[in-house]
């Protein structure tokens, strides 16, 4: 008896070593299926750069495809880059001071220069990703930012002027507003909630995109007689691709937005933004069909973006029935708030003010209306949403006024008429000709 | 030695106690892994509804562009929907009765308003997956049935009366038909096979789809002097990106339904599906070929889809030999097929029929032949291919009958010659014009 | 006390039991998330396939865009196909032998009869993924290779010369010459570093591309007195999307390099991948503005292009800063590449010699200049690129040669002129008419 007692303590102390080893590898092996779904969704982000592209070359005019498409292509390539210069840095000054200014390029020298270093610094440890998949996926999400405004100036904005514009506001805007709240800053302590950028990425981008629909004016053509005068799409089909890939591309960018592979959360964050989107494209659909007449498949479009962008600040915190009803009402609301643009002879081509601003305000007031937390209450999310919204539009209000009365922000009226993409690219989108 | 001894089995109780907690941290990283690897298969499988509107919009013809892709746009939404709000409590009604109608709606309070309670809900815990995933991934598939109908009667369906054939196929015939074999009913006791739906899904998807076709008649001139008119698809390129979208898709539709991310037959399942998309191809180049004296590309993409859909009941349980024969039978079978229903005067715009209904009896039929299973027999495989077949046609055709006798279900000869989008949608798919 | 000390001891037992379990559980948990890794790679490479497509399909002409995409569709079919049936046996003959000529076959019958044997077969046990998942990653490898050459040639080679070309190139001459370094032989022995591919995957294709051009010739009025005649692409939106999806591709076909889902590493390949692909599309965005004086949409997304192609070869062993700089200068080339090969009337459809020949090139010299490992050199990396591009034009060319005698490579001169959709395959690219 005492001799099996014995041996058993032996083994049971060569199996301990063991399992004192287990610990480490148990913590690898989390932060391995953590940091890959985090990739993933920084995979997908990146695909609704191309879904923008098609969204916007998809409701542009033919005359001016390749334009448009050379604003989306170099929208994220200058994006990225920016944010890997500046923004970055200025977004996650660390993670102890919360405040309005502060900002920490202690990063960057180990950032270009000493990659090895990167993943065992402070703070990358416990994060369950490391800092290279937080900083491209961070990436990937400012550069939507930018590509938000230039859906809403297509057609008639001067490319370089826009590229100024974007550099200058992924560079700095973006991730100043965005260090308050994901950045640990003022209005994360202040109990703001905005889950994955209802308001720091979509309705920042859409008060971006109004001041510059304000400055640049109006389509030639657009308003007859108080009259808003539709422009044809170049090509529907492409509208479609789209807002499908951002549709996919939305379950990285909320389900990567847990920051971690948790099953419960991410995959009840999948279901409330699907959810969300299938509701709103449902609103876009009802709410044209009433105010219309017809079976307008641009407001379906619009409305599964809308659901999108409404469930977004929420996604993590609300039950699947509000997700139906935010995606519901951000798909009424789209069609409602595009309608009242054109009445202000706003011109939007693509309804990316209604689309991102307004449904990005409404998505979150709604986490004040419908979270599950006691602790989001609807009036620090309206402080949050002025705030921010102040912030970002008289930023770019003040850059777009700069580039007007320095280098100019439009066109000329020639170009404009005939199209940008035979006097500035010097081809076509689009050449289908059979014969010799 | 005493003390040595004592000292030990002191470190080994401390280490024991690391060692009981590493046994939950374990379970949940396995759950993770699982999880994530479900959730990005629903991802893939959501894009498939892409590449279907891609396949019905690129071969239907221009002046039902946009008809086209409303309808595939809208499918999605609301076969999410009427999953989330029937069709999931119908298919899974519990683990434990197999029969053929049993229903269980005792989740659906907990889904819409009690998330936080759904992960922790009797069956999940052991499951390799959370509630919502599951729900995700199954409304994504279901979604897919319904889509299969809607080529096929594209160009001359009524959109309206599509829709809600959508609504209660998905909300109910579907899940019912689901819920005989994966929601452990009495196909499933009988031992029939259908790994990830070459019947459940696709077959019904493609009774469903000749059901329509017989109802709502071909199209005009499509059937001249007992000669099939070719109608030009508006698109070769969005074809294309349809296929090439639905074979990226059906890795994680057949990679999914391993339903756990066992690196051996999920990475089996892979293999065999591609094998039989490439012998597919091959099979409707070389069919084509040879009836057609043409190189088809429209046999050769409609060939991958073939031999995908024909590998999907067993691409689990065969050899990879056996998944070249069987998609190379595929891809010969939708060239006989597409050929035949012609012959009969059957219109399917986009050959749906003969890819999902043809291949789909195949593939169930060929795990009888192929299988690894001896207990996989071609005698129960075709039990179950007429049982749902039978169940899902007469469904289908009821349905569409009864929208024929009310509401009808073909749109004014005068739209269907005109194009549907300028009547229905009052806009082009295209608008490529440069002169002002 | 000693009543206390046996039940601990008791409990510390059977814990220990489960300790000893844990063992392989955790391996499973790693091997499980690696394979996710790897089977997520390979389907991110496997898209790639369309994004060539796009490309091609984009930048050739509407005249043969069902060629084009006949090609692109049915390259990655039977280069799949070819690489399962020999290709993947001749690269990975066994992890012992370096050398030059080593081919194991033994494989062969487990591959295609045996599936259960195969992921416990010798290697396998701990490469962190199937044989099952490297089988099908190395398989859309492959197929890559025979697709850079069939964009090159485009508009006027033989489709079933093309055909041929690709069974033989995918089958043996892309194999062998990786067997050389993936394989383990020869050139890997001699300390050669190609992380995923710059030489063996892309210059290989370069190459091939390169001794197709120049043994079909240039294009009928593609130079006249001197002068390079632009053709127009079909569509710019159909290569736009190409772009992005063979970007988002190389996630899967860099990040999958690294063989594992090691957070740290994979990671960082992300990030010098991203940055190399933007620093590229900014590099062809100047050259061609003071090159060609005008904002080329083309040069932008080529130059895109470029930098992943430079990136490729060093990716997980060089600082982000020098991966902008490897991409910029990549972009840069791939201005001049096209230039230089107009000159010396070289006509390349889609810039695929450009691209992936100069720019894979370039590419795998920077590992010499660039890489933070001492024992990668510039002379090995030269070494290296001549054998392996001495090997793979020579080959192609003979290939090549040898179809050109016998079947012939090139259409008749009527075809080439009215297009070869019309007399290969009957049908048009695009059919966008809206009157009957």
């Amino acid at each position: 008896m005492k001799g099996d007692f014995t041996i058993l303590t032996q083994v049971s102390v060569e199996n301990i070593t063991q399992g004192v080893d287990f610990s480490a590898e148990i913590i690898q092996n989390t932060l391995t299926t953590n940091n890959l779904w985090m990739m993933l969704s920084t995979a997908l982000v990146f695909i609704m750069h191309l879904g923008f592209a098609g969204v916007e070359a998809g409701f542009g005019q033919a005359k001016n495809t390749v334009n448009i498409l050379f604003k989306n292509t170099v929208t994220p390539i200058i994006g990225i880059v920016s944010y890997s210069l500046i923004g970055f840095f200025l977004m996650y000054p660390g993670f102890e001071v919360p405040g309005w200014l502060d900002f920490d390029f202690s990063g960057w020298n180990m950032f270009w220069f000493k990659p090895e270093e990167a993943d065992v610094s402070a703070g990358y440890a416990d994060a369950g990703y490391t800092y290279w998949t937080d900083f491209l996926f961070q990436a990937m999400f400012a550069a939507t930012a930018a590509t938000i405004v230039s859906g809403a100036i297509a057609e008639r904005v001067k490319l370089g002027a826009y590229l100024l514009f974007t550099v200058v506001f992924v560079a700095i805007v973006y991730p100043l507003i965005g260090s308050w709240k994901w950045g640990g800053g003022a209005l994360d302590a202040m109990g703001f909630y905005d889950f994955a950028g209802s308001t720091l990425v979509h309705s920042v981008g859409g008060w971006g995109a109004l001041a510059g629909v304000i400055l640049v004016g109006p389509r030639i053509g657009k308003y007859v007689n108080g009259k808003a005068i539709d422009k044809p799409g170049a090509s529907v089909p492409l509208a479609v691709i789209g807002v499908f890939l951002l549709w996919l591309g939305w379950f990285g960018f909320n389900g990567g937005s847990v920051l971690s592979a948790d099953p419960a959360l991410v995959s009840l964050v999948l279901v409330t933004t699907c959810l969300g989107a299938c509701a709103g494209g449902l609103g876009g659909f009802l709410a044209a069909y009433f105010v219309f007449k017809r079976l307008d498949l641009g407001m379906v479009l619009n409305g599964v973006l809308a659901g999108l962008v409404g469930i977004t600040a929420g996604a993590d915190v609300i039950n699947p029935i509000s997700a139906l009803i935010i995606g519901f009402i951000a798909g009424i609301l789209v069609v409602l708030s595009a309608t009242f643009l054109d009445r202000m002879r706003l011109d939007d081509v693509v309804g990316a003010v209604s689309v991102h601003l307004t449904c990005g305000i409404w998505g979150t007031l709604a986490v004040g209306l419908f979270s599950n937390n006691p602790e989001h209450t609807f009036l620090t999310q309206l402080l949050g949403v002025v705030i921010c919204g102040a912030t970002a539009f008289f930023s770019a209000f003040i850059i777009f006024y700069l580039l007007k009365v320095t280098m100019g922000i439009r066109v000329s009226e020639e170009h404009e008429r005939s199209g940008l993409d035979s006097h500035e690219h010097g081809i076509r989108g689009y050449t289908i000709v059979y014969d010799e």
